[in-house]
């Protein structure tokens, strides 16, 4: 009886602790993190049911690519949660970029868009692919204008969607109109229930995890609602990052080369390898990694951040229940955005496809 | 009261002879044409729900092809009527194909696949693309059927879908599930309605103009259910094509040459210039068009296959009254069919993709 008194004792007592530690964990998550909101909303841009319509149909239209066969969708593939699982994307006329294709789930978030943080917001973003030559190559704003203009279901759309706007179709609206869909793709996992106080929203082991990414030292710059993209940070803080990730470049991956990140936009020599942290939300699904798309496994990205960023190396362990919280961040796609829609037919007017 | 009789009665009697008129024309019409079938069955491959979501996984899945980034969706979008909307498709690093990406809806009802021929069913046809070298571009089955193997979600619904195969997942099976999928992409248009013995499911130019179709002789070959499919036929019948078509090719289209058609596969002198017989349902949305993708209006194309193929000129009269009609083959497509389905991770088994 006694004995049986002891080992209930301190089930309970262990029990408790567990308790007390899970609630810990949970405040101290709630601190650096938080659950993604429905809709990443932007004053400037407000997101209408109808917007979001003529925005998703502009996504999935190969028609705003010179080619008419590259659509956002086929570099930012919804149903592969946002890429396109590529090193780096190819584009008009089989041209390789320079950098991996960033996930648009969650993105809206970020606090600017592009691994250099070029574009302020989705909505400028979504317009730079379109007019870039090695993307979807479209020669000029007017080209793509004409092509909308040409198509009388858009106007119509366009119409309603920017209702006191005297020239609806313009090529700013046509960012604002992809931008305030993707400002709907959000992806809640279970992570999002925990931080809602459901502390059994996790496993054991994705909770061991999660406090190792902590402590660690990853939440330094992963953290927010997209558990990453608050901030712009160098990749390399302690040794420089291609000596860790350039044995992984594949013989089949595109010539990659050292990449100053920000410091092409900026100028500034601090910005030298400077890159914004990427969101972790949908990692496991959005292999290779990193801005050039080098490393396939997320283990071995775990263990090279936790070298060049922080100078530590993580043990088997570590990296294991790392890798099992970051597995929970992976989240529902929302059923909308995969409905893809019908498109309407081109007329005498829209302007032919280029090759 | 005499005027107001004789006024009741010829309207009385037109509307007798519009009925007996449309009686005719249904009639008529139901020699030439069927209705769409829910599915197209293929006794060899059943269709199940297991394989035709399996099929529809692997039908939008860009790691069957070398690159990983086309799929059969690229050049068979299903959201613009299966096709592409170019003249001819590009491929692996950016090859031009030589002939135009016909629709995959309804096709599983031709008599072979191909403009050529060439493949049987949907079920053969759904193979080729993979392994050409300039569609998708994979050197080898064994390589489609390693990719297949190292996602587990894959194998796990190949045995599902094959339960009577000792070897679920091979290459003909891929082609298979993806042939199952395509024997349910139907698209039943107010023509079906009309067929089915609503004569009022046509307008009375619809009408005028399906009459036209039968009696300047169009439904000679562009017949049954698919208004189309059913034979192979030499194009250039009274005339060289080419001579109507060739002034429509833009000058940005691919490098257009004479092509032989079904003598490439038979080497049958008498199969020169010979192609399968499109279908004509939804052609309103499949731009542009023939074998050649060199011309871009219905207008121009129902123009030159009178005068080719019949040796008539049509009246602009004839030519308006047969769009009309065409334009009422125009279907609903199938809302199942365009919910992306999420595709599952690839592992480190997964081959890299190859640029």
């Amino acid at each position: 009886m006694k004995k049986l008194t002891a080992v209930l004792g301190s089930a309970l007592m262990f029990s408790v602790s567990s308790f007390a530690s899970d609630t810990d964990l949970l405040n101290q998550a709630k601190n650096l993190f938080k659950p993604l909101p429905k809709v990443a909303n932007n004053p400037e841009n407000p997101v209408t049911q109808v917007k979001v319509k003529l925005g998703k149909m502009l996504y999935y239209d190969t028609r705003l690519s010179r080619s008419n066969i590259i659509s956002c969708n086929s570099c930012h593939n919804l149903a592969r949660y946002g890429v396109d699982n590529t090193p780096t994307s190819v584009g008009h006329k089989w041209a390789i970029g320079p950098r991996n294709a960033p996930t648009v789930y969650n993105a809206a978030l970020h606090i600017a868009q592009f691994w250099d943080g070029r574009a302020k917001d989705v909505e400028e973003q979504a317009l730079g692919p379109i007019l870039n030559p090695i993307e979807m190559g479209m020669p000029t704003k007017e080209r793509v204008v004409k092509v909308v203009k040409s198509i009388p279901e858009y106007v119509e759309l366009f119409k309603k969607a920017f209702p006191n706007d005297s020239d609806p179709v313009k090529f700013e609206n046509i960012g604002k109109a992809i931008g305030a869909f993707e400002r709907t793709l959000m992806t809640p996992s279970r992570f999002d229930e925990f931080l809602n106080g459901n502390t059994n929203a996790l496993t054991k082991k994705e909770k061991r995890g999660l406090k190792t990414f902590i402590s660690v030292g990853c939440a330094g710059c992963h953290n927010g609602p997209a558990i990453g993209g608050t901030m712009f940070m160098k990749f390399g803080q302690v040794e420089e990052y291609w000596k860790e990730t350039y044995p992984y470049v594949l013989k089949e991956s595109p010539a990659i080369k050292v990449d100053f990140g920000r410091f092409g936009v900026t100028k500034n020599k601090a910005d030298m390898f400077v890159f914004k942290v990427p969101s972790l939300r949908n990692i496991a699904e959005t292999y290779p990694y990193f801005h050039d798309g080098s490393v396939w496994k997320l283990e071995d990205a775990v263990r090279i951040m936790a070298k060049t960023q922080l100078g530590k190396d993580l043990t088997d362990q570590q990296v294991e229940d790392i890798v099992a919280f970051l597995k929970s961040l992976t989240g529902k796609l929302p059923e909308d955005a995969l409905k893809t829609p019908v498109l309407p037919p081109s007329t005498d007017k829209t302007p032919k496809p280029e090759f």
